[in-house]
């Protein structure tokens, strides 16, 4: 960030300022001493703004308390662990192969040197693997989905469910047919069109797999078997002691990718390999001793759906680890940009370049985000883990959608935003060292696996087109989309032309307003792409309406997401109960929400939902709020409590070796 | 991209479509006979819009002559050199210090053994240059940045320029002292802040270096020397026989970064290097024997403006280049789109992904938009040319403004767009040898070097608003911005409220209303931001006003270069002579204009230069466009003439290299 030159508005000579000066200036403005008093505030912001505000003072302590919760114990655990153990840190350069082995000796490192079974947790304490996953995350993306592949039967599936679904999950051609007279299944895939690629830990390390196949049971009909649809199965796929292949198993490493070359992802093609009966994943159906098979589900497409739906832990997990990334990243980029001095009025100390509007423009609507998506996800770790306890019907579907919707919102965001934060800190974010690049390129495929990201949102949109129809037919709604049950008639009436003018700051700061703004938006476009799909489905069938109307429903998926988490956003802003957090938490929240609306403020527009006095409003308050939320955005990036050692990138230390960076590469 | 499952409205049983099936569709979808053949449009959308439209036949030899003119030869001959020499492609893994020594070793090959020079084309026809680095750059951008440095003066200065300027240029420390007794310069960095980093070329291989430094004359009167400001010097850094480093100098390696990793950036520091008084780059300024100073400019800051005008040239380089990354990137995604089927109506084949609604909307616009890109930075290119012909003083703004708006607004849509095209192509993308990884990674600072794009953008709304600022004074406008002349007052009057509500197809593709549209939106930032900055600078000062103002500046510079950009695609459409290639032109070029009209629909809706029903109108056309532009979609991307051993990623290939490869990977 610099100022801009030669122009007869700008031709102020800004005065130099001395290297030594400088570092004096950034070692007393990394001290914790001064981050609370209002001087660290820019000399020209303040003028600005100091009369309708005073600066907050945040109680750090309450607030990361209140974010992080009880897994603090775990992570600080998974922390030391690395930082005690240097030969387990990834270095900058490292090959496939070196990391691959890396990988796993950091796994080995974490399981039997630290103690930490992440395992034991899956089922029973979900939230607590998932605060786990996220630690793990932070030393190398790749061993935290090299644990989740390892740990995780979900992320296991995941991985075949990914390329199933790709060659059309429920027409998979792999079978696995019972042979009573050995009682063990036979496992055939086909031909080379049905090898499944891409499988995490298949290419070096993995002793088995779980593979879908189809159950092929013997009849005593004409046809000879009977095709039970898809099923998992255990399969070896090394020898435990030998490490070698086993006989009918091929294996192809699939090779060097974007990132997350610690993960060793191959293809498995199976000539017909034999496996004990019990190797069965039986908890949706069975085969008992003489080749009956039993179900609790009635039919192939049922089970099916009960099957898949094992999956949507990884999806939670994709979400919250996403969270995890963009913490990280907006943390660096935050940091650096409060540190990093550049320019100023004539004859005065030159200004943090976070003093700069573009530079909050870029970080603080996504330091708000940050925090939207935080609360969201940890919404959706307590969802999951109450489903994995009750195994309610409506909590399932529920979890199913939510799970969808956030990963796929998140995981987009985070990309984004990680291309933003490198650009935001110029040349030394393209230094390896500051990490942008490794993070980017291995949280790059979250956007894709567990399902692409385009293909959840049109799940979400379906279910949430299912429920309206189901409404109108008397139906009741899951808990996720109950608002629009109560507000459907009142939103699709005309915008209220007295409120839609209406552009004082509290009235655009009550999240009143706000989540009738999120909600009015939903609802509009779950009626309108109701209409549109009903009326191309005469002419082009389901299938073409549902393509001609499709940036429509991705569209209103989005939409609903977003209202989802303003909705919990609201609520962990209430339920704090120690001021000043709540306080800050209330300035992000209302970022998040008037920076959203502001981005389809033509949406708004377009039905008079809001007048142009009001979209004006919006536009000059969500400035004012970014400039709100940088003078607490180190208490903010604080409260995530992730230390020098866990960001790692040397232009976001808060020790004195910032200051011995910023001498070295010449600031 | 997959359609979407558990639905009512969704529950189309797919039909299976065997491996080998699929194979055989592959190969015929491939073959060049099929391509003009109206039956390779999807059975669904041709349902939906063959009565509107019959399938424009292009002429592709046409168009691509069109596109490539006259330097396809040198283009050709560089492509032809590397598929000839697989010891000189850049595997896929590779550690720093071999990809260092490799891209030596492929400017070596380019220029010893293909005879390719291209040092002798900077000067004399710079256009041939930039058409040699595109095509270089295809092969390893490492070595089209390595090109660069070693061959071009303005490229090697613009490394220095773009750390110089963050320090503060004007105030910038290294001294070049004039000793008159040896007739020597004494070359001096003065403390470790002073020293310059990023230096390409510096770490490993290169011999001389290109530094700024402040000319100090030795004087008789009481202070003894003379500052004369900057001024560029060429300093020995290595033994031109031993490379061994030089005395008094200094070199220390950048190392790792997030790409580029071919170009060896390293830090200097100079103590006491001595240098013949003939390497001080004298165009602007010269010392004599006797160490008397002359020059043809009068002010310390006019030479420092001439001496920075010369690194105009990174600039350009880098816009065009970013327009070659696109190229390659969106052809890659777009031909792989066009070759993977996904679903499809039941009972009917499956469709390509590219006939997929969302899939158009991911790609289309940005086909058009690398179509807008090519054409502006062709014109950017000739008036760089002229320019360096004629050095017109005019002409000189003119290509700085140009040079600044095109290299940051195309740089930042090309990073964009990488990303974009890795998740259209959803777990290939992630596979490293399928190329954006690469791609993106070392684009990346594109964004950054020769200028950030933010600092520059506001280099391009200073400008302009200095002209503004004349123009009220009588004074008169740059060929550029000549627009804004005959159209400013028209423009900011009430909008036509009757012409707010055309809607007709004819009106919105008329290349009137979209340049008046483009025009209308800057005219009113220009006039709104110069009335803003008048009112703040009142209370703030002239720095607090601006940063008050800052992404307001953004987006008026933004907006202009829109304007630019259009108006030179809608010439290049007339006076393009083949009517096939003419109407495809006109095609992309009316997607380009109502894309970005509906992108920042809101502003147009809140000043109500478009009314609801226009704004609805547009989108509609957008979405047929990007459908009309998918079916044309082969040919456009033909056009750039990327052969697959170019292109390189399997993903990608036209040949049966592609039915194996599918084949292989399990679709």
């Amino acid at each position: 960030m610099e100022s801009r030159r030669g122009n007869s508005m700008t031709e102020e000579e800004y005065s130099e300022v001395a290297a030594t000066r400088r570092i004096q200036r950034l070692t007393s403005h990394i001290s914790p001493a001064v981050a609370t008093q209002p001087a660290t505030t820019s000399v020209v912001q303040t003028e600005t703004c100091a009369a309708r505000t005073k600066k907050l003072e945040v109680n750090g302590q309450a607030l990361s308390l209140y974010m992080r919760g009880k897994h603090m114990d775990i992570q600080e655990k998974v922390y030391e662990f690395f930082n005690s153990r240097p030969d387990l840190q990834t270095p900058i350069e490292i090959s496939k192969d070196d990391h691959r082995e890396l990988c796993m000796r950091q796994l080995y490192g974490l399981v039997r040197e630290a103690g930490i079974r992440p395992f034991r947790y899956v089922a029973e304490d979900p939230a607590k693997y998932f605060a786990i996953m996220e630690a793990v995350g932070s030393v190398d993306m790749s061993l935290g989905i090299k644990m989740g592949v390892q740990y995780s039967i979900d992320m296991n599936l995941a991985d075949f469910w990914v390329y199933h679904r790709r060659s059309n999950v429920q027409g998979l051609q792999t079978t696995a047919a019972f042979d009573p007279i050995k009682d063990e299944f036979v496992i055939d895939t086909p031909h080379d069109g049905a090898i499944k690629w891409w499988i995490g830990n298949a290419a070096v390390h993995g002793k088995f797999a779980t593979v879908f196949a189809r159950l092929i049971l013997p009849t005593h009909d004409s046809k000879g078997v009977s095709d039970m649809g898809v099923h998992a199965f255990i399969v070896p796929i090394r020898d435990m002691k030998t490490h070698q292949t086993l006989p009918g198993v091929e294996i192809q490493d699939c090779g060097h990718k974007v990132g997350l070359n610690g993960v060793d992802n191959g293809a498995l093609r199976f000539r017909s390999v034999r496996i004990p009966r019990d190797n069965l994943l039986n908890r949706f159906g069975d085969v008992s001793r003489d080749g009956k098979y039993t179900s609790s589900l009635p039919t192939i497409n049922k089970r099916f759906g009960a099957t898949l739906g094992e999956l949507v832990g990884g999806r939670v997990g994709l979400a919250y680890a996403s969270v995890g990334v963009l913490k990280i990243s907006a943390t660096i980029a935050i940091r650096y940009s409060l540190l990093r001095q550049q320019f100023g009025p004539p004859k005065q100390p030159e200004v943090s370049i976070l003093d700069y509007q573009s530079q909050q423009h870029k970080l603080m609507p996504m330091l708000a985000s940050t925090y939207a998506y935080h609360f969201a996800t940890v919404y959706l770790v307590e969802k999951y883990s109450e489903m994995k306890k009750t195994h309610d019907e409506q909590l399932v579907a529920d979890v199913h959608a939510l799970s969808a919707g956030l990963k796929s919102y998140v995981t987009s965001y985070t990309a984004k935003s990680l291309s933003v934060c490198r650009e935001a800190c110029g040349g030394h974010g393209y230094a390896a060292v500051n990490r942008f690049g490794s993070l980017r390129n291995d949280h790059d495929i979250f956007q894709t696996f567990e399902g692409d990201n385009t293909v959840l949102l049109q799940q979400v949109a379906a279910d949430l087109l299912k429920q309206y129809k189901e409404k109108f037919q008397g139906g009741t709604l899951t808990v996720t989309w109950s608002y629009l049950r109560e507000s459907m008639n009142t939103y699709l009436a005309q915008p209220n032309p007295v409120t839609a003018r209406w552009e004082g700051e509290d009235h655009l700061r009550d999240p009143n307003f706000q989540l009738d703004a999120f909600r009015y938006r939903t609802s509009r476009l779950l009626q309108s792409v109701a209409l549109r799909l009903k009326k191309h489905t005469k002419t082009l069938g389901t299938f073409g309406a549902w393509n001609r109307c499709l940036n429509h429903v991705l569209t209103l998926a989005e939409s609903h997401i977003e209202s989802v988490i303003l909705a919990k956003f609201i609520d962990a802003v209430q339920n704090c109960s120690e001021p000043s957090a709540r306080a800050a938490l209330k300035l992000v929240c209302d970022l998040y929400a008037l920076d959203r609306i502001w981005k389809d403020i033509g949406t708004y527009r377009n039905v008079d939902y809001v007048a142009p006095n009001k979209a004006k409003a919006i536009h000059k308050l969500t400035e004012y709020l970014s400039f709100q939320v940088r003078n607490v955005a180190k208490d903010l990036v604080d409260a995530f409590e992730l230390p020098d050692h866990v960001t790692r990138a040397p232009i976001a230390m808060q020790s004195d070796a910032y200051a011995q960076y910023t001498q070295v590469v010449g600031f």
